[in-house]
């Protein structure tokens, strides 16, 4: 499948993406990492990249401050940004949301292209124009929507990634899948094939890109049906929080972790990545909409099998439950404060937003989920 | 004339429009000086003002920073705002302009009104959607279009403006009306007789208001028709600038200034209010318009006579004028870098955006707006 968004010469595509643009001067947001090893190796051909300034920020998240913001900014205003200029984006999700967002409010709003160079950031952070960065420990709390006016997706930087980073990114496009397309979903559950196949992969994401895209097109905003984009996201985050913001002596350890050697705490120091955690937010919405939307139960089984084989098991304890839950009564994503607010489905590829079971209910899943993951 | 903008109860109507938007959280942004003169007299009655909490900011442009923003966010992450908060906006284009950015980018986006206390905020800043802090003294260099929700429009607080204060506002409307309506703008030109009159101040201020909604809903981005607002502006900021940010020892006089004694000079401490330098960068355009889109220069007569009147003689020397086109041909509206925009008219009500006169037709106009003036 051939899809506007996918190329196999990222350079040529870059430059041509560029030229149509005609912008005035162009200012590449990247990190330290993605130079060497993407800006230095795969766009080595690419005249924008040779003649346009550059901007290298922190790698990882604890350079998404307002501080780099500023830096951005100031580089912007150093090169002599117009309204006509442009941002090109070449990293993951943190340089696609930081990037954007310093694009999104210079002289309030300059075009952006993202090209992501990783899995996660080609099928979440690069598209659909959420841009923001951290505040005062919450993520992404200060940010605006702010579409890209292209993205380029190429498997050729996926190809540099550790398996662990590509898991976590395919979460996101069993995601994608699952809330829009039956099919594509049970395509996308024999990972290692796609996985192993870089053309398979990099058509799934273009798809993924795709699907996205066009729900971001109903509703920019978030309205809405894009709601259905945080499928797995409200247990997921809640997840991720408890594992990589609780401080580790306080951390209440799970028998077994995927991967992790009882004798080898390292795993311990790494933060649980954000595709991994939707992976089993994921399976916490399918018992929900079980619950209260009558969804299959053997499609529960289905992918708890699924789910246990490729992203270990339950990523928090018993003891933990209540504090994911009210972690997710405080997610943002909320309508009413302390209510917390999941996209369910009602079938493969049938999603329904706007679902706000009962504590009791929530509860109820966390524990199945735990039952069927250790 | 009746509008939806226009109350003569303003606590009654920030109650109504407070309810029926239900948010579960209000924030009030205001200044020192408005939290005095409005909030404690004019809005005593009302409940959402009595009951919610409130920052102030620091009065005036100096404020405008980023700084503020970061505090506000704070605030909001102080009471548990969600993204059913509101930011209700009360005070000058300075409050309006930074309350909306800190609502347009807090969890990318909560709901805001605005309750303009300024003329010259009600016409311009609090209206439109545009928000934006100052930024290495370049005037809202880092801002977003975020709509409010509502803007309420009273002639109340009006009552405790200064006629400078009154007279900076009213060049705005006298913009508005030059580029929409012919009959409209003759009638502002009874400028003694409108201000004078606090119920026909209030329904031009009203009509005003939708005039610029109503254009603003067709270009919500300023990608072409929005820029019709712009008229006067060019030369206008480039006097601002000129007259309030050049160190006052290399200021050179200009022989007469509006309202001067020459043996009092305190005036020189007094910034070029807005909207007096967009009455003088009228002129100019209106020259402009006439040299290049001939517009008729008998209503170039006509309107130098009123300025002059109204809003004193020539605001730059004659060798200032270089530094006004370097000036302008910085301005962030330039869609090229180094070539000035201008917005211009065929004749009065029929406007003509992205006008790029050369270089030496912008001398002569500045030339002759001098000869005018002076």
């Amino acid at each position: 499948m051939a899809s506007k968004y996918l190329t196999n010469n990222p350079s040529k595509a870059i430059d041509e993406c560029v030229a149509s643009l005609n912008p005035d001067k162009v200012l590449i947001v990247t990190d330290q990492n993605v130079a060497t090893k993407v800006i230095d190796q795969i766009l080595i051909d690419s005249m924008v990249i040779k003649e346009s300034q550059k901007i290298s920020i922190p790698a990882g998240e604890d350079g998404k401050t307002l501080d780099t913001v500023v830096k951005i900014w100031q580089k912007l205003e150093y090169i002599g940004a117009t309204r006509k200029s442009l941002v090109l984006n070449i990293g993951g999700g943190v340089v696609t949301d930081l990037g954007g967002f310093a694009a999104a409010t210079f002289k309030r709003g300059i075009a952006t292209v993202n090209f992501p160079t990783t899995l996660l950031g080609a099928v979440d952070a690069a598209t659909g124009g959420k841009t923001g960065i951290n505040f005062q420990g919450l993520k992404n709390e200060i940010g605006s929507f702010h579409k890209p006016r292209k993205v380029i997706i190429s498997p050729e930087p996926f190809k540099s990634l550790n398996f662990k980073e590509i898991k976590s990114g395919y979460a996101e496009m069993i995601k994608t899948a699952i809330i829009s397309d039956r099919d594509f979903y049970i395509r996308l559950l024999d990972m290692e094939k796609i996985i192993g196949d870089s053309e398979q992969l990099g058509e799934a994401v273009a798809k993924c890109v795709e699907i996205k895209e066009s729900v971001v097109e109903q509703d920019p905003n978030e309205q809405g049906l894009r709601k259905i984009l945080n499928f797995g996201h409200t247990a997921g985050h809640a997840f991720e929080s408890i594992r990589n913001n609780y401080p580790l002596e306080t951390f209440s350890l799970p028998s077994e972790i995927e991967g992790c050697n009882p004798d080898d705490k390292t795993f311990l120091k790494d933060p649980l990545p954000h595709g991994n955690a939707v992976a089993h937010g994921m399976l916490v919405a399918l018992i929900l909409s079980h619950i209260e939307l009558g969804f299959d139960s053997q499609e529960i089984t289905h992918y708890s099998r699924f789910l246990k084989e490729n992203y270990g098991p339950a990523v928090i304890s018993c003891e933990e439950i209540d504090l994911a839950i009210e972690k997710m009564s405080r997610d943002k994503k909320n309508s009413s404060y302390g209510v917390p607010n999941f996209t369910l489905l009602r079938s493969l590829g049938v999603p329904e937003i706007n679902c706000q079971p009962s504590i009791s209910s929530i509860r109820e899943s966390l524990e199945i989920y735990r039952d069927l993951t250790t």
